[in-house]
């Protein structure tokens, strides 16, 4: 799956010092009527017991300039819940769930429904509010590395 | 959902004269053991009824210089079914479904379920067989534009 480039979220969950989150590339939309998203989690995170409890989770989909957050948000350098979060403005909106100010896209769900299969959870996210930046450039994920949506940057020449 | 980047992939379903396709942004990895990902099917594709009687379909992961094909099996052209294949060589591996000779990762999954939601399934594929290019860019979907995985791109730059 390497070879599969992903766009680059963290998931956030929980609240006050009771939150923390992990970083992603499994984000999907399911439908758009409703809206509603996946993403897969696995079960031994210590962000699955909090989603399951608040029922709530954000998608913060991260610019090309937050690697640093996505380390974070993977475990780098051993930090944990709350820890996680850095200096970054973080705010709320439906749900109650920590949203990065500065992502490309926060995106509010209530769980819909998880879905427990092998070592992770497919969770169904229902979209109860969204907030996208108007420029940008997206993280990706891709061959172990991260990288550039690059946009701009004509496919020829790459 | 389209400031989230996604790599794309075309889902080949059928074999001979009865073999489809569509293209997706929405695989993902699901568990490593046993090998599983899953995929966002509509279930109004003429791909689903192909997926549900073969019980099977194949991941092509595309390189960035295959945007034709990503058009083609989005249903740019109004091509449909075999049609969608092109003149591009097809290989089979453990399933029988088609698989892109020239993609950058070729997967062949069985159907280990299908989840109804909304308007769309989730497929669980269980990983039959794989095949990796050892180089190449890959074909990413963001802000409903093709680009590359750029990799090589430093991202300060672009």
């Amino acid at each position: 799956m390497r070879q599969l480039p992903g766009g680059v979220s963290v998931i956030t969950v929980g609240r006050g010092e009771e939150r923390s989150g992990l970083t992603v590339t499994s984000v999907s939309s399911l439908s758009l009527d409703p809206p509603t998203l996946i993403v897969c989690v696995y079960k031994q995170s210590s962000s699955w017991p909090l989603l399951l409890k608040h029922k709530a989770f954000g998608v913060n989909v991260l610019r090309a300039d937050q690697q640093a957050v996505a380390e974070r948000f993977a475990g780098r350098g051993g930090l944990r819940g709350p820890a996680r979060f850095g200096d970054e403005p973080w705010i709320t909106l439906a749900t109650g769930v920590p949203l990065l100010a500065g992502a490309l896209a926060r995106i509010d769900c209530g769980v819909e429904e998880t879905i427990d299969r092998h070592s992770h959870a497919i969770v169904v996210g229902r979209v109860e509010a969204v907030q996208v930046a108007s420029f940008g450039e997206a993280l990706v994920y891709w061959h172990g590395k991260y990288v550039s949506s690059a946009r701009d940057a004509p496919i020829a020449q790459v």
